[in-house]
C-alpha cells in the first residue's frame, strides 16, 4: 500500500482511533462492497434476480481482496471506485445477473459513506457519553464551588464552576443529541442511474425498502442523488459537535494560565526544550481538531448545490470533506475527553478572589441541567 | 442618518423586502428596546419590582426616539449597543429601578436578535410555503412527462420532469421543516452578569420563564451566553434552505442554456448591451445570494468558541452574520419564486429527446413525495 | 431610502466611517456612473464617437439624480444595477451613442467596485500607517522591557516586550503591504459583452487602455470577465490585514486579563450592569470585525468558478462579499488602533514575573524589524 | 502501519502523486529529523557546539528508524511530534549536545512544513507548465476559430475558442507566479521557545541565517511563530490555482453537455450503469479536488489568530489544513491536465452555431495573453 497518509499522525494522535477506523479508505471501500453484497440479497428476496444469481455475487464479492492502491488508481479514469469494483465483479462472478443489480455508482458510494459515518457515529457516541459523564460529575461535584465568573476576558461576579461545567455539558449533549438524530436519519441510496429505479421496475421500491431494512438504514428520502440534505446534516450536526467541546478547551486553555490557574489537567504535556512546562496539551489538540471542521463544513454546505442527476464535482468533494468533519470532530472528542479526565480543580484559588459567596440561581440551574430538563 | 448601507441594493434587487425589515439596525435595535419593556413587567408579575417602577421603565422606552447613528457611534466605546440604550433609558426614568432589571447586554442583544429571527422567520416560512406550492404544481403537472436525465452533464436514461421537480420539492420542505423546528427553539436570553441571575435572586427563574412566556420564545436553555448551539442551529438551518433553493436556480439556469432550451423563465432578464438575450436572470440571482451562506455558516460555526461567560469577539461577529445569513437565504428564496413562477416548460423539446416512455418508478416516487411520505 | 442596513451600527461603531463610505451602495452605484462618463470620454478620444456624443452623455449622467431604492428595484428583472441605469441613460440622452459604448453590464460593475476598492484601499492604507507608528513606537519604547513569553498558554521564558510588539508590527506592515500591491493591480474592465470589444473594433484596445489610464486603473488583465483572481487576490490580502490585526487584539484581550494586567487599553469599556469593569472592548470589537473575514473568503474563493463569459452567481455574489470583506477588516483596524492607541503597559507587573534579564536576541530582532529588514 | 488513510483513494485516483508524496506523514516527520541534521551543522559551523557533538547528532539521526503510528501514539501527550522524536534523538545520542540545538517544537514542525511545501511546489510547478502549454497550444491552435460567446448561460455574441483558452491561460499563469512567489518566501523557523534565540545567544542569528542558506530556504521573517503570513499567503496561493483550473473543469463539463457538444475529454469516463455514456470525468474530478480548497482556506486564515508566543490550537490545525490545501490543487492540476490533454474541439459545431466571423479583437487579445503582455 502506498505511504500517502496525511492522517495517520493526526488520528492516532488523538488518543483513539476506533471511531477513525471506520472513515478510512478501506473501510469505504469495503462498504461498497458490502452494498453489492446487501443488494444481491434484497433483490433476490424481492424476485427480481434467483438465488443463484445472488449466491454467484455474494462468491465473488467474498472473492474480492481489496486492493486499494489499484482500485484507486483504476478510479481515476471514470472519477469514482464502484465502476472498477462493479468490473471486476461482474467479470469474477459467472453469473453476473446479481451484480450491482438495477444499480448506480452513487447508490454504492453513498451508502458505503452513511455505513460509515453510522458505525464511526455509534463509537462516537459512546465517547460522547463518557464525556457528559465527566462534566455532569463536574458540575455535581463542584455544584456550590466560588469561582469569579469572567466576562470579555475580565473578573466579573462570583458564580460557580458548577455552573460553568452544567454551561459546558448542556452544549455537549444537545449537539449530540443533534448528532444522533442526523444519524438516525441517514438513508440507504438505491435509485438507478437518473433515480427512478428504471432498471428493477416494478420491484424497485421494493427492493430498495428491503435494503434499507437489512442494512439498518432509513429509507426516505427515497433518492437523494441531487439532495443532499440527509449528509450535509449529519455533517454540520458533527461539526457542532466539534463546536461545543472546543469552547471547553478554550476555557481549560485560558483557566490554566499561569496567573490564573484555576483549573490544570491530569496528566499536562511537556515541552521539547523548557522541562518546568506543564501545558493544557489535550485542550490544545482538542482545539486544533475541532476548528478545522467550520471550514470543512463550509465546504459541505456548497455540495447542496449539484446539476441535474449527478453533481459534477460538488458530489466528489463530498467523499473526503464528510469523513474529515467525522474525523476532526472524533479526534476533537478524544481530546476533550483526556484533558477533562481527571481535571485538578483548584477550589483554594477559586475561593480565594471570590468575595461572599452569593451565586444566584447558579445551583438551581446547575440541578436543572443535570436533571435534563428541557422544559 | 448616515448612507453606509451595503445592503439595499441587495435586499431590494431580491423583489421583496418584507423579511428584510425584520433583520435591518433598526429593527435589532428596537427589539432591545422591547426586551427592556417585556422584562420590566415580567419582574413587576414576579413580585420583583414594583408596578411603578415597571410604568417609569415603560415611560421612558416610549419616550426614546431612535438615532440608529448615535446609538451606534455611542456603542464603540463598550462595543456594544445596550450600554448606551440602558444609560439613557436610565437618565430618562425617574425611577430606574424597572430598567434593565437584572440583566447584562447580552441577554439583551440575544433575545432582540432572536426576535428579528423569529419575525423574520414567519415571513420566510410563507413564502417558502409558496415556492413549495408551485413546486407541487411542477411535480403534478408534469408527473409524467418525459425527459432526459443528465449525470455528469450528459445524458443519461430517460425519466420524467415531475420526479425532477419533486426531488426539488422534497429538498426545499425538509430544509423549511429543519429552519422551523430551530426558530420554535430559539429561546429568550436572560441571565445577568455572568448567568446565574444574582441580582435578580430568588425571583430571577420565576422572571426568566414569564419573560420568556411574554414574548412568545422558548425558556430552555435557561442560559446560553456562551452555549451558542440555538443561534449556530438557526444559522445552519437557514443556509440549507439557501443551498435546497440554489440547487433548483442551477437546474433552471443549466435547462434554459440556448442549445438545450427545455424550461425558461416567464419574464427573464434582459442585458445591457444584447436586446436578443433572455436571461434565466432570477435563478442567477438566486444562486448569487445563496453561494454566499456556506462561508457566513462557517463564521458562525466558529462563534462556537466562547470564552469564559462571554464571547470576546465570537459574540460580536453573530450580529452581522446571523442576519446576513438569514436575509441572504430570504433573497435567494425570493429569487427562487420569481423563477419559478410561471416557468415555461417546453414538454416538446424534452420529448424529442427521450426514446420510449419506460420511466421505471417516476411516477410513483413522485407521488410518495407529493404526499409528503417520510416513512 | 428604505431603512433596510445591517451595517449602520456595525460601521458606525467600529468610530470612523472614512473608509466605509466608499463601499457603500451609493458609492458603488455612482461609481458606475463615473465609469460611463470615463467610456464617453475615452470613447471619442480614441475617435470612436464624436465628442457631440460624449457630450449629451456627460449632460444626461450629470442629470441622473440617484435614487437607490429605485435602481434596486428596477434590477431585479435583469439581476443587475447597470441595466436600469443605462437604460435610463439612454432615454435621458438625445444621443445615446455616447452612453455605455461598446460596454456590457460586468464592465460597467467590476470598473466601479475596483474604484471603491481604490479609494477605500487609500483610507485603510492611512490608517494601517497609522497602526504600523504606534506598533513601532510600543516596540521602541519597550524595545528592552522584560516580560514573561507565553506558549500555550503558560508561561515559559522572559522575553521582551519590544519584541512582541515588533511581531505584531511585523505582520500587519508585510500584510499591508501585500494588500497595497493587489490594490495597485486592480485593472480597469472593458470588454463587451463576450469580452473581446467587439463593439469598439477595431478602436476596442485603444479605447480600454485610455479608460484604465483616465481613471488611473491597471489595464491588465485586458479582459476578466471569468479570471476572478484580481477581486480575488485584493480580497484575500484584505482577510491577511484583518487577522493580522486580530492575532494583536486577541494577545491584548489576554494580557488585560484581571490576574495578567500586563496591558490595558486606555480607555477601556464599561459594562450595562457592572460599573467596576474595565473592559478591552476596543480589541474585543476588533476580533469581532476581523473573524468575519475568514468566511468571506472563502465565498471569495469560491467566485473563481465562474461559468462560460459571465459567472452565473458568481459573479453576483463578489458584489457583497468584497464589499464586507474590505468593511470588515476597515472596521478591525480602526478598533485596532483605539486598542493600541494610549495603550498602558505594566512594566513593573511584567518585571515582577521575570527573573534575570537575559532575553537572547530579543532586542536585535526587535531592532531589525524596526529597520525593515527583509534580507 | 496502521491503515486509517482517508487519502490513498484520493490522491491516487488523481493520476499522479508524484506531489502528494511530500505532504505525507512519513515525509513530514522525516522533514523534522532532516531540520534537525541540519540545525547540529548550522550550530557547529557557528561554533555553538563541537563538530562532535553535531557528529553524534547525525549518528543518532541517521540511526533513526521512523515508526509512524509509535510518534503518532507517543505524540499525543505533549501535543505535537518534535517532543517524542527529540527525546529519543537525546537517549540515543551518546553526546546530546548537538540535538534540537536552542531550539523549540515549533523550529523543527514549521521548518518541515516549509521543507514538504517548498518539494511538492517544485513538483507542481512543472505540473502547471504543463498546463499552461496544453493551454497555450489551444489558444494558438484555435487563435481564430469561431464560437458562441455564452454569458448567463445563454448564447450571446461570436467570439474565438482561442480568446477562451487564452483566459483560461492567463489565469493559471498568473495564480501558478502567484503561488511560485509564496513558496519563494517560505522562511526557515528557529527562533527558541519565546523567540528570542536566547538559547544559542549570541550566536543564535548566526546559527539562524546558516540553517536558512543550508536549506535553500528564505531567512526572514526572522521569527513567525505568532506571524503565520507565510504559511497562510502561500496557502491561499493554491487555492487561488485550484480556482483557476477549476474554472476550466467547469467550462469543459457545461460545454461537452450532450446538446452542446463543442468540446470532448480525449478519454472520457465510462459508468457501471450505462455504457453509452462519455463523461467528462477527469473535469469533474478535478472540480471535485478544487472545490474543497475555499473551505480550506478559511481554516487557514482562522489560524492567523495565534495567542502570545504559541498557538493553542490554531497552529495545530495548520498541519493538516495547508497539506490537504496542497494536495487537493494538485489532483485538481493532474486532473485538468488529463481533461485537456488531447481535448477534442469540435470546430464545426462551434461553427454552426456563430454567424459571420466578426470576433473583435478577439485575435489581438489573445496574442496579447500568448505573449505573456503584462503591460
Amino acid at each position: 500500500m502506498s505511504d500517502l497518509s496525511r492522517n495517520t499522525y493526526s488520528d492516532v494522535a488523538s488518543g483513539d482511533t476506533s471511531f477513525h477506523e471506520h472513515l478510512s479508505d478501506r473501510a469505504f471501500i469495503t462498504a461498497i462492497l458490502e452494498f453489492e453484497a446487501a443488494l444481491a440479497d434484497a433483490a433476490a428476496d424481492a424476485g427480481h434476480i434467483t438465488l443463484e444469481s445472488a449466491r454467484a455475487a455474494h462468491d465473488a464479492i467474498n472473492a474480492t481482496e481489496l486492493d486499494l492502491d489499484a482500485v484507486a488508481a483504476a478510479s481515476a479514469a471514470g472519477g469514482n471506485p464502484t465502476i472498477p469494483l462493479v468490473a471486476d465483479l461482474k467479470k469474477r462472478a459467472g453469473d453476473a445477473n446479481g451484480i450491482h443489480v438495477g444499480a448506480t455508482s452513487q447508490d454504492a458510494i453513498d451508502t458505503a459513506l452513511v455505513l460509515c459515518l453510522r458505525r464511526a457515529g455509534r463509537v462516537l457516541d459512546t465517547r460522547l457519553g463518557d464525556v457528559v459523564k465527566l462534566l455532569s460529575d463536574l458540575a455535581t461535584t463542584h455544584r456550590d464551588t466560588p469561582v469569579m465568573g469572567r466576562t470579555l476576558g475580565q473578573q466579573a461576579l462570583p458564580t460557580t464552576f458548577g455552573v460553568i461545567a452544567a454551561g459546558w455539558l448542556e452544549a455537549v449533549r444537545e449537539s449530540a443529541r443533534q448528532l444522533g438524530l442526523a444519524l438516525e436519519a441517514l438513508p440507504v441510496q438505491y435509485a438507478g442511474a437518473t433515480g427512478n429505479l428504471v432498471d428493477t421496475h416494478p420491484r424497485g421500491i421494493d427492493v430498495h425498502d428491503r435494503l434499507a431494512a437489512s442494512l439498518g438504514l432509513a429509507s426516505r428520502p427515497l433518492v437523494w442523488h441531487t439532495n443532499r440534505l440527509p449528509l450535509v446534516s449529519v455533517g454540520l450536526a458533527a461539526a457542532q459537535v466539534a463546536g461545543a467541546v472546543r469552547k471547553i478547551a478554550g476555557d481549560v486553555i485560558a483557566s490554566s494560565a499561569t496567573e490564573i490557574a484555576e483549573v490544570a489537567e491530569a496528566t499536562p504535556g511537556g515541552s521539547s526544550s523548557m522541562p518546568h512546562k506543564a501545558n493544557p496539551a489535550a485542550a490544545v489538540a482538542c482545539d486544533g481538531y475541532a476548528r478545522r471542521t467550520p471550514g470543512l463544513a463550509a465546504t459541505l454546505l456548497d455540495t447542496l448545490d449539484c446539476r441535474w442527476q449527478r453533481g459534477t464535482g460538488s458530489w466528489h468533494a463530498e467523499w473526503q470533506t464528510i469523513r474529515e468533519i467525522f474525523a476532526a470532530t472524533a479526534s476533537a472528542v478524544n481530546r476533550i475527553h483526556a484533558s477533562l479526565d481527571g481535571l485538578r480543580v483548584h477550589t483554594e484559588t477559586m475561593a480565594q478572589r471570590t468575595t461572599g459567596d452569593h451565586t444566584g440561581h447558579a445551583a438551581e440551574i446547575t440541578d436543572l441541567i443535570l436533571e435534563g430538563d428541557h422544559r
